[in-house]
């Protein structure tokens, strides 16, 4: 399905490297190959730990084809278990999310869980219930207030993916809350999001609202961070514009503590394979990427603020929401009218151009995972 | 697609038997061998004789993924045909059902074909008809008023697949006609219909109206009937019921002569493989179940009554079929989510719990014959 | 896939020969190998140089499943290009058609290139953009007022796939404008819109309006021409009968020129793969095909006139194209439900009747191809 040659050709130095083979971004035999072996074996953003702050808070999500349940135990634990009944296989939880859960309930057989997972009661009694395996677990991590889930069985830690990834407490993550969320389904391969995100060089001719706003070169001036787990770096805001956002100006209270700096700049990174983080001076946007074909890719979008400004009165994220949900929406049909053309026998790897550093960064990443698993 | 170590483990005795694997339930590849090696050489239930009583009578069917044309010759025998023309390959029947046809007409050329499949006119007259062949014939025949089909051509006797069937007689199958008719489109896989009809471990928590009429355990109590070609046995009325519906109540005339036991039970049948036969003291429940996907089965349910109950003024067959369709959706429902349990990764095949006997019986059945495929 | 003695039948001499087998309809496989090795590698017409007169003026095609841009050039060439950025695949142009197109630019990252494919801009400035490779050429050529194309960059010159094809000059082709236009999309395979237009065995039941207008067995009392690159011949209008339209009767200017014959018949011609041409006294019948999926193809049906019909005052093509809209639709009826009998193991290859010779025609030209792909 896919040439090892043209695969190696995206690892080659990036003078030399050329862009990745059209088949990754139309074969489904490749992204079978991904949901196994890559989002089946690689931890994976899979919301926050603020989304459940209780015992019997949960979430459930879709990981790779696989319906997860994402609770908190009475413990205070985050525990992650296949949404599947252990007895004959019934779905267990429908909601995408809730509040307040005593026990996991089978709607077939009755067959009842607790929060960690194990059986308390069956149809015939709690005895019978002793002898039976309980819920099938996932594993499950968090950093910085993220809930990451892997599949893997004999998954990795997450800290070990995670080493060389940038120190981001500044920006206060786990504290901070959801202010807007937007779900997209994009017309386009999950790959092809993510290389949109890694580079501004276009930019100025498809984002002008952007464009007011932030000084796109900057990118270049000042050098991308590189690391295994993550790429991406700083882009400076324009002269008298405070933050990414339809005025340009704050309308919500900074984040405390951060430096002049860092209200100079607003920073994007890839954090692989699905997280894109982009911390602001007074708001943190989020977006995970979860591919549901080869050609459409379910993109969830939060902006995150800190409690005091969201509880202030008169909290509105507007502002800042209409902006990126603007821009969003650009880069979904830039990313769409990618994907038409790589499904054609006209598509040509090509050389990355300077301004494409980071998409050369994550494409050689993806490129040589994909090769280890042919 | 299918490990046989793991087909083989549903074939061991109950206590030591697990499950059907997955894929029995996800894979396309299974149910492409299911339809050209299990659905396409063995005798289906495709209708009744009362359907079509006189000459030139049709129902059309979609058996296995294959348009058939079932008719009544003129000499008053039910034959079976491929609904596409010896010429060009033209579907020959648009509608389901249809009274007094003479011929079959062509609508591409105009070919014409008897009642008996034998070319009756062409264009160019009926000379040149003689010297080309008729209708591809399916094999057909009739047991207990039901009419069965079976596309391989080399079909053994209908007889021999209903070998050990238990007598029915008393429930005057061939004399009872339709009261009430709905076709259901299940987003599951017709196994999980036929293994959810198999067992009433489910129904306490998932009939409450059906829970009020009938004993649940008494499945239990008398042993389940298992043979070669059904698995099934009764369940008794509780006390005051009559028959199942909503009000628990006869409305219509019982069938006449059956014994003062045939008035306490209800019997519950799976007919391999697609035929579930539900005889009352007062009318007779069928489903047929018919797969159009891995996820996707057409089910059509049908209430019979005899031609007394039917022809009284004032015949309302509400109460029972409000209850019949109450408890069908709260059945799809409960193969809907096993089905999208059986697509996880978290799938498990395990232990059959002691109320799942005929479960075990139908899955094993069925997976020695797709051993026996692969 | 297929069995290639299933295909040598085909080829056989008429009275031996058997209709194509069930495959090449119904299997995604074949599609495939047609898209990649047929229609991938094969003169298509796919527009007329009318469509396109001035330079900057565009269609935009799908061709076997990839886009493609034609357009005329500041120097009055018609050519073809992938509609997809050499930069990083983005589809370009989105209209199906338009006109004064001075460059073409991509909306991703602004590539600009001339309308002769080389690359005029990039971000960075002309001078990168001198080092940058053009836009993905593909071969056209242009017949009788035709364009074709062909995607394979080997191709052979178009003149010798159409060598042998009759001389239409006499209907001055590239002078004549579109007067009327539909496309259909058809449930059915492209071979069927062939083989359906290769005979009118069908039509004394099929078309009613058709029969009483021609005379439907003048195809056999002239023979058929049988070409390498096309099949077809003339059906004679009735006494009394015009042209082909509702009315029987000419309500534009007739084609000057014609002979005393030409104003008799009505010449119906398949020209491989994808062209139906058919001259009438008045006007030009002309349908292309493209398939879709297996059991779906893509039809446009346009009617010729000349310049000096069109620009009457009054001009109205209504009698002509409702007659036509109304025999196009009786044809992909049956078309259709062919469609559905292929799909069934009932369908039989037979032998072809006397009416069908252009049918085997065609088969064995599409049946010698396939098996060369095999």
């Amino acid at each position: 399905m896919i040439d090892p040659v043209e695969l190696h050709a995206t690892c080659l130095p990036f003078a030399e490297a050329r862009t990745l083979p059209a088949a990754v971004y139309t074969s489904p035999e490749v992204l079978a190959t991904e949901q196994s072996g890559l989002f089946g074996r690689t931890w994976l953003c899979a919301g926050r730990e603020a989304d459940i702050p209780a015992a019997g808070d949960f979430l459930t999500r879709d990981i790779a084809g696989d319906p997860v349940i994402l609770v908190r135990g009475d413990d205070g634990r985050v525990r992650g278990f296949f949404n599947v009944c252990r007895h004959r296989g019934s779905r267990l939880i429908d909601d995408s999310a809730g509040k307040g859960l005593a026990r996991i309930v089978c709607p077939y057989h009755a067959w009842t869980y607790r929060l960690d997972g194990t059986l308390a009661r069956l149809p015939g009694g709690d005895a019978a219930a002793r002898e039976q395996p309980g819920l099938v677990p996932v594993h499950t991590g968090t950093h910085d207030g993220f809930i990451f889930v892997n599949l893997d069985p004999a998954a990795a830690p997450l800290a070990l993916q995670l080493e060389d990834l940038p120190d981001f407490s500044r920006f206060q993550l786990p504290d901070l809350r959801v202010g807007w969320r937007r779900t997209y389904e994009v017309q386009a391969n999950w790959k092809l999001i993510c290389e949109n995100y890694s580079e501004c060089y276009h930019c100025p001719g498809a984002h002008p609202q952007l464009a007011r706003l932030s000084d796109l070169i900057s990118r270049s001036s000042r050098p991308m961070e590189i690391g295994d787990c993550y790429n991406g770096g700083p882009m400076q805001l324009k002269d008298g514009i405070e933050t990414m956002s339809l005025s340009g100006k704050r309308t919500v209270t900074p984040i405390p503590g951060l430096s002049a700096d860092d209200h100079r700049y607003v920073y994007y990174y890839v954090i692989y394979p699905n997280l894109l983080l982009s911390p602001h001076p007074d708001y943190v946007l989020t977006h995970t990427a979860w591919p549901l074909a080869v050609d459409r890719t379910r993109v969830e979008c939060e902006l995150l603020f800190t409690r005091e400004a969201l509880e202030r009165p008169g909290f509105d994220p507007a502002d800042m929401a209409n902006f990126w949900d603007i821009t969003n929406r650009q880069d979904w049909a830039l990313c769409e009218r990618t994907q038409l053309g790589a499904a054609s026998r006209g598509y040509r790897p090509g050389p990355y151009q300077p301004a494409e550093d980071c998409v050369h960064t994550f494409d050689r990443w993806y490129a040589e995972r994909l090769a280890a698993l042919l």
